[in-house]
This record gives C-alpha cells, structure tokens and sequence, in this order.
C-alpha cells in the first residue's frame, strides 16, 4: 500500500524520537491507554510510522507553551513520519486532520510546523489539479516570455460598479493584463457583485473585441458555496475568464468545489497566511500549504514579494516561487502570484534569485500612481522585466527606460 | 450602519496606537502609496477605525518576527478596531478575510491575535445559528439534567464496520448517550462510510425501538461538499441524528453548507485548532473562534477538557466552555464538547469551575477500559457527575460509588 510522509519542524523536551512516536500514535491510535480491539494486526496496516528523526539543535528556551523540560533543555529536530494512504484514501480533509489536526495539540512539542508532504502517485488518478495553471494563464491573456502585469483595484472598499469599470477602462489602455477585486470586497451595496461584473465585463470586452486581448478580471466570489456558484456562473455568462477565492476563510472543500467548476482559472489568495506560518515553528510550511492547494486545483497562488511591506523575508518568498515552480506528480503547475509593494524596481532581484519569468506580478500604487500615468506605469513593469531578464540592475535599467526611470524617482526611495 | 469590533491582543516595537493605525489602514484601504478615487467621503464610510487602545507592558524580546526595535522595546496592548457592517454584509468569509485576513502579514506588529469579536444585532435576521443546540441535542438523546455522556470509536481507525457496531452495541448496552466515529477515520476500504452507517444505524434503531432512546452517533463526513452531503444523506436515510466535521480541515464555506441542511445535529471537530491559537500572541482566541461557528450553525463544539493530556491549560478551558455558554445575540447555542483524557475524575473541577452540566462530556479509554467493563465505565461517569453537582471530591465520590471508585483506582494515579 501506498504511503505519504510528512516531514515536520519538531521542538521538545524529550527524547526527539520519542516525540515523534507520540505523534505518530497520536494520529493514528490515539487514545491513553490500551483498548480491545488494537490488534498488532491493525496496528501494522494503519499505525503511522516515524520514518526517520534528524536532530538539529538543542536551545534553552520553549519556542511554544508545551511540557516543561527540568534542565532547560529543548531539542529541535526534523522529522519524518509516515501514514498508508488506505487511512484516508483521496480524502483531503481527513488527510489535513491526520497529518495536522490534533498533533498541534501534543504537550510533548513545545514547537511543531508542517514542513513538506511527498504527495503519493496514485494521487494524480484522483485529482486532476488546476485546470488552467501557467500555460492555461498565459493562453487566456495572451502573454508571453514575460510575467502577467497586474494590478488591484484600490482603494479596496468603497467604489462603485462604474468606478470600478472606468478605473479599469484606465487600465485597460495602459496596457495591463490582470486586475483583480481586493480581497477586502466582495459585494457592498454601492458595489453589487452582479452590477461590477457587468460594467467591468462591459469594457473588458469592448477592448477585447478592438484588440483581440482579454484582460483578465479576477472578481472576488469568496462567500458561502451555493453564493460562489452563483457568482462564478455570473462571470462566465458575462464571458469573464477568473474567479478569484480567499482560500483560508473559504476553506478547502468549498474552494475546491469552485475549482471543479472547470471553466475559469481560480486566483487563489492566501489572506490570513500569516497566521499559519509566521512562527518558525507552528504551524505550516509554504512548501506543504502550496501542494494542498494544487491538489484542489487553484490556478494562481499568492506569494508575496520581493522587499514585501510585510513582514517575509526575501528568502522566503524565494521559496516560494521556486516551490510553485516544481512540478507536482509531474506537473500540476500553478501561476505564482508576486505581491505586496511591488513597482517594478524588485523585478531585477527577483529575476535573479529565481530566473524565471512565470508570475502574475502585481502592482498596485506603482501603477496609478505612476508620475506619467497609468500606462506609463504598466509600460515600467514591463520595461523593469525586460531589464531584469536582460541582466540590468535598476540604475542600468532607469538609464535606457524613462518610464521606469520616473518609477524609480516616486518609489525607489521608500 | 451598524459597526462590528474586533478586539486584538497586540506587541509591537511602535506606538500601539500608530501601529492599530497600520491595521486599520490595510484591512479597509491598503496600499503604500494615495491612489485617485480615495476621497475623504469614500473613506469615512470604508475606512477601519481604531476604537481604543489599552497598553499592557513592553517586553524585550519579540514575541514573533517583525520589525526590529532599536532599543528592544516591544509594546503589548489591546485594541479594540470596527468595520462598517456595508464593507462585508453577511459574508462570513470576507468578514474573515477582513478581520483576520492580511493583518497577520504586517510587519509593525511581532504579535498579533483576534481575541473577540462583538456580532451586530442584525446578524441575527441572516444567520439561524444551530438548529439543535444544547437543547435540541437533549431532545435527541432524551437526556436532562446532567452532561451527555459520550465517547469515541477506537482504535481510531482500522475496525471494521462490524466491528464498530459490535462495539456500538456494547456501548449502548452500557447506556452511553453519545458516540462518534474519530476525526482520523471517515471511508476506509475496511470501513467503508455508507456500510458503516448500516451496521451502526441497524444496532443503535434496535436499541431505539427496545428502550425509547436514540444514542446520538457522529458520524465523520468530512470531505468534499459533494461528498458530505451524499453523506447527510446516508446518514439521514438511515435514520441517524447526527454528522461530524472537522471544521478547520473543512473550512467555513463547506460546514456551513452542511449546517445549512438543518436535519441533522453538526458535530463540530476543532482538529488543527492548536495550530490557530497555541502561541499566546498569534493566532485567534477561542472566543472570537466560536462565535464565527455559532453563526455558521455548529450544534456541538470541542472545548477540550480540565487536566486534559495536551498542552492547554485548565484556566483556557473552563474560558472556552464559559464562551459557548454565554448567549451571542440572544442564543445561537452550542454545546460544548469536552474531551481529552477525560475519565470522570475531572467531573468535580470541570463542575466547581464552570457550575454547568450543559456538557457532552468525552471519556475514550475511560469507558471500555473500565476494570468492570463498559456498563460500570459509563456508570463511572454518571455517579462522577452526580457527585460533582452534589459537591464532593473525588475521595468523597469514590467512598459512594463503587464503579467510579475503580475508575479512580486505574486511572486517577495518571
């Protein structure tokens, strides 16, 4: 039988392997004390088994409230346990509650993040992933051997339907590929989802049909299941092309439910993030969080940025990139989603710790508030990767390009 | 319009105030730079706003990483922020999004967790709440007066579906209120869902027929939206009471779809809750975490348990339980769920602290590992509640109760 192995970012107490044998039993048995019915029989098929146990560290102060240790002595290891398929088949939730679930609880780590999983082949028959990813992305906005320049609507909340549309109708003549609702709004009542959708449809496809490039638009449709479908069904009859989903306040079979749909790319956004990883240890890797939300089949996925304004470092949104980048069971690509202060003068440091023009990378102020106007600013992306992947740093590249050299006169300096 | 209030338990090496500042701006506005269209009246209406800000202490080391402080001062505070209702009507997932959302990202803050949120009045014409309740899942399981008392199926997974009923009918024979299947185990090649459904539903209608009482089984429908509710279906057909979730690994969007069905009782599992709170200032506090599932429609809600085998403390749980007990717009009762090493021996403080028997109270090992067998298990746990409302203590309950003085005798030396 088939098994998947997580591996997992432990701190304890106690012995690092025997630690891990809580988890494993934990997740898998789970009860204190011996009952009828546990068969070493059973135990073999279902129990989940520590595969192997690297210690890396020893420290003397408890990263989380856990079990105290009487000489001040916390170990850090990475380990890797390991479950047969046969205990939760193709069921992602239960999955999710087996290899994370209640072992967050477990008093014996005083830290526990879920690094990585080794999704299991036979995974490929039953899911079949994003049905659009990057090659799908690309196709559908007609962009090549650069990245998709996109941007948000801001101010987040407060525009109306026709705001909205000549904001894009703006956009639209600047040349940009991707605009998206923020994730802040979804309906309001001086912007009713079915109203925007109609007036933002309306100029997409005007401009479409003059030049043969569909924007696309991803509305926020994150809301309760039977709303999602209504929603989603409303921007494909109004011939839109993307939906986009909070994936952590949707959840997962919701999300999932949408990406079934198959008809549009499903923009995914990772608000609330922070939460699940911003400790270095509790809670989840990116590299794990990704290939779950590959499994449901979301077409772009948010990965912060280069010089963020937040609070990730560069390294890490690196990781990032390069983790959506790797082809899962063979593929299962998915459009990583470059965000968070971007203007363009972070295209060269990204281009060069990754070397991969295969992003969605979205500006927001860099755009509309570009000195030269809008198009200026999509025009200063463009030259910023251009640049980048010509091997230019931002000075050489603000010498040969003046739109990204006013760029660089506004944001550079922030 | 109508306000709702968060309230954040904060640390940051900034003024407090300024830093509620950020927050406010970046969950109602949200970029580096002023766009056009962001008018004074836009953002009256839109805008976040910072209602108080209490301060607490300043530490000197960081609590999560953050922006550096250059005199390793890090203030911790809490502060209260509202949101007009119109920026997300009654969209749970973007009023998630809105409250939790991206904040977690922001650098100014090395610590941040949603502690309470006050639900506006109107909520209470969009949102039924739960459908059962404490009382409805009295009602279900004609019990009165004292805690439901429940257990789980183990091991947790690896019985067959005839296994699982052998043990149901023990169970029920022993007089046991409540059971449900473990949040590891839903379909299984074994165990498969629909069968397992049959075999228990056939015992547990049997013992219905003979004795008036229906013992409530939660059956783990976790899955795909589909899934679950081809599932309810079973489980309705068959005529069982209740459906469990794993609330976290399912997401909002797909419990809600469930609890929207109203027919069964919804079992609420907080598996991967530890991940969400378990670090003191990241995250999400219970009390914040429950109402969000109140108003989702939730009947029953894990709470976990006084002296309970993992890292939570005893004071987070008697908070947790107090939580579920107070009314939120007026109602929306939840029953709590407590369990975790729970073997009756906790009846006396979990009663002393929270003077409630509105409780579905959990013991695992603690009933079919009784010295007597399940009946004096079950037994146990009655007399450890009668004991508790009458005021004794373990030793005095045990001087009365021959099955629970067994009980202390094999489990109270852990």
């Amino acid at each position: 039988m088939e098994r998947i192995t997580a591996t997992y970012f432990i701190e304890t107490p106690f012995e690092p392997a025997s630690a891990a044998a809580v988890l494993a039993g934990e997740q898998s048995s789970g009860t204190f004390t011996a009952v009828p019915g546990e068969t070493e029989e059973l135990k073999a098929r279902f129990a989940a088994r520590v595969e192997s146990v690297e210690f890396l560290e020893t420290v003397s102060t408890p990263a989380i409230p856990g079990s105290e240790s009487k000489d001040n002595q916390y170990h850090r290891a990475i380990v890797k346990v390991s479950w047969s398929i046969e205990n939760f088949g193709y069921n992602l939730p239960v999955l999710i509650s087996s290899l994370q679930g209640n072992l967050y609880e477990i008093r014996q780590f005083t830290g526990l993040k879920l690094m990585d999983i080794d999704i299991p082949a036979s995974y490929a028959n039953h899911f079949s992933g994003p049905k659009f990813g990057i090659t799908g992305c690309r196709k559908l906005t007609s962009v090549q051997n650069r990245p998709l320049i996109g941007t948000i609507i801001k101010p987040s909340v407060g525009l109306t339907p026709q705001q909205t549309a000549t904001l894009v109708e703006t956009l639209a003549e600047a040349g940009i590929d991707f605009i998206k609702d923020d994730e802040l709004l979804s309906s309001t009542a001086n912007s009713p989802f079915n109203e925007r959708v109609d007036e933002v449809m309306n100029v997409i496809n005007r401009f479409a049909d003059k030049t043969g490039k569909k924007i696309m638009y991803a509305f926020n449709i994150s809301g309760e299941t039977d709303e999602m479908l209504a929603r989603y069904e409303k921007i494909v009859n109004a011939g839109g092309t993307c939906a986009m989903i909070s994936i952590n306040s949707v959840g997962l079979a919701g999300t999932k439910k949408i990406c079934d749909q198959g008809v549009l790319a499903i923009h995914g956004h990772r608000n609330g993030w922070g939460m699940l990883t911003r400790h270095p240890l509790l809670g989840i890797d990116f590299r794990a969080y990704q290939k779950l939300w590959r499994l449901a089949g979301v077409d772009q996925l948010h990965v912060n940025g280069i010089q963020n304004k937040f609070w990730e470092s560069d390294d890490s949104v690196v990781a990032s990139i390069e983790a959506c980048l790797k082809p899962m069971l063979g593929g299962y690509e998915v459009l990583p989603v470059v965000s968070s202060g971007q203007w363009g003068g972070q295209a060269p440091e990204t281009y060069r710790r990754t070397k991969t023009t295969d992003l969605l990378y979205m500006a927001g102020g860099g755009i509309l508030a570009h000195p030269m106007g809008p198009a200026a600013g999509v025009t200063a992306l463009q030259q910023a990767w251009q640049a980048a992947v010509d091997g230019l740093d931002i000075e050489g590249a603000a010498k040969i390009y003046p739109e990204f050299a006013k760029s660089v006169e506004k944001f550079g300096s922030k």
